[in-house]
């Protein structure tokens, strides 16, 4: 059973979880799949991956079979298990509790190769669609406070298949860094009794310098104190504490949005390897006129030092106007997706 | 000038320094000098670094000329710069400042090749002594509140030279993870009136799994919440709030301490890549009673994907026990420094 347990100075929670590297010596890099026909995540392998949670499929296929476009599957080496009490007990001075909470994958699509920026913006939206659903049925779970979805993607982002793919972990707290945001909202609002990310929105709406693109209902743009060289954020401009809100139509605009972001990452940045994390408000609905959900998008192209490490604080090489005026004007008309990504081997 | 800017909602503030890296283009890794006759860093190449702010050296030799067995010089490509104003400033609804500070490079041998393993008691104590000697005297510059001692070791924990050496940079704001720790100081402070760092020992040395060695007046353990494999903490036993306030006696055997730790992750883990920070007390000597310096190492085998990022909290495959025990139980007594890491070519 992994184990939850928390800094004493500090307060942040830590998962060790020793059942997904086993030997001290074992610290090697992970090998990927390049070959499909070897891929767990491609149709025909269902069998290698743990049974699913739910699908996309043709009308009358199976489940566990081929027929599927997206697919949810438990992680078979989560990070936390799903089974068993949460057992909050000290350990000397120490806290401690048992590693509860749910790990799962999406795979995007059945077509390894394939990735976002490949799909159309129906495709897309499938995928933030099954983020709702398992949002909206974990959620259910009283066990869990928080559920945070999020994609690695390339070797250096700690991505381990190639195979395009999402994740999500429901925890039992709420993680540090969304409960920092939480905070800085609640001081924000107590102060002014305004949404500080719809602030943010006006004042980057007005200063234009940061904006990559304006997609209707959404934004993505480069943050005034970026940590690293081109983050990005995309954020609905209306107020909107949940990313579970959305209407349909928002649903598809954000799909574009999302697509068209990382396509402007992707040919500016010679196709880095990236993290994005959503960040939504906790399961509880606390902070509904604080919070404001968002994507951060993190390109991989930096090496964090010990400076960084030490003080917690950034060294960003690369202005965030520098690097929005680089995305904003990118011509992306001329991509075209490599048609091996383009049909199920 | 280089920029300070403070994140709107978690109040983290961001170096942007785009002096260092001109190009959006340019995130290639940074060559190493492999071979020592071009390394700048090494005797007879003084001119091409910054002239020394101060050195140990042979009486009667000149400044950046040969002749020193240990060298501080001014970054030469600083992340903040020495002159000038902090100039607090809104832009709207954000805030900025220069970005004021001291960035110094502790060049630690005239031996290119040598490392701290390899290096006499005396001399790792000369770069504590360095360290002591620099923040003294950039603790008298009352726009600085906080001087963080670091290195980094290898390509993977961000080293660009090979040569040994540790950086120093003198802030005008406390670090965001400093200023974590003493708060949480505080908060325990406030309910037990005790240093939450002392109970830590106490409690690590009751307990003995997470010690990896005793070293009269220090304890090198692994954190009972450990954020990565192998992460190791080296704190004094006593209460000590400043790294400024040990004895002589202690500088030595905190150089033994250091020495030893870093030569059984160099042992374990097959020389890895690793970062070392310093956390002492602010210079306003503010929580004298609350807080206990420490130092942080941490070797890079893992790699930090979008959950941690998202979230803020880290998935460790490794338990701290695991961790400790391997360290603890290895044999450093064979361990020989290669013959050309002891001369000055």
């Amino acid at each position: 059973m992994p184990e939850l347990r928390k800094d004493p100075i500090i307060g942040r929670w830590v998962i060790i979880s020793t059942e997904r590297r086993q030997r001290p010596t074992s610290f090697s890099p992970v090998i990927r799949s390049k070959e499909a026909a070897r891929c767990p995540f491609c149709p025909g392998n269902e069998d290698a991956t743990p049974p699913e949670v739910m699908a996309y499929r043709q009308s009358g296929s199976e489940p566990n079979r081929p027929g599927w476009r997206l697919r949810v599957i438990s992680n078979k080496y989560p990070a936390l298990k799903v089974e068993g009490p949460l057992d909050r007990q000290p350990q000397g001075i120490y806290d401690k509790m048992n590693g509860i909470g749910a790990h799962e994958v999406i795979i995007e699509t059945p077509v390894h190769g394939k990735d976002i920026v490949d799909m159309t913006d129906f495709e897309v939206r499938d995928i933030l669609w099954s983020y709702r659903e398992r949002m909206t049925d974990l959620e259910r779970d009283i066990r869990f406070k928080y559920i945070l979805v999020f994609k690695n993607y390339g070797e250096a982002a700690g991505a381990s298949l190639e195979h395009a793919h999402s994740q999500l972990i429901a925890t039992p707290i709420i993680p540090k860094r969304v409960m920092e945001e939480l905070e800085g909202a609640r001081r924000y609002y107590g102060f002014k009794e305004r949404c500080i990310y719809c602030d943010i929105v006006r004042q980057e709406i007005t200063d234009q310098v940061r904006i990559i693109k304006d997609h209707d209902a959404f934004v993505a743009f480069t943050p005034f104190a970026s940590r690293l060289p081109f983050e990005t954020c995309i954020i609905p401009k209306s107020h909107q504490s949940s990313f579970l809100e959305m209407s349909d139509s928002e649903y598809l605009n954000l799909a574009s949005c999302l697509k068209d972001t990382l396509l402007r990452i992707k040919l500016a940045l010679n196709d880095p390897s990236f993290n994005y994390v959503l960040h939504t408000r906790p399961i509880s609905r606390d902070a509904q006129d604080q919070y404001h959900w968002h994507i951060e998008i993190i390109p991989k192209l930096t090496k964090r030092a010990g400076f960084e490490w030490g003080s917690g604080f950034y060294i960003n090489p690369t202005a965030p106007e520098e690097a929005a005026a680089f995305l904003r004007d990118l011509d992306t008309s001329s991509y075209r997706p490599d048609e091996a990504s383009q049909a199920v081997k």
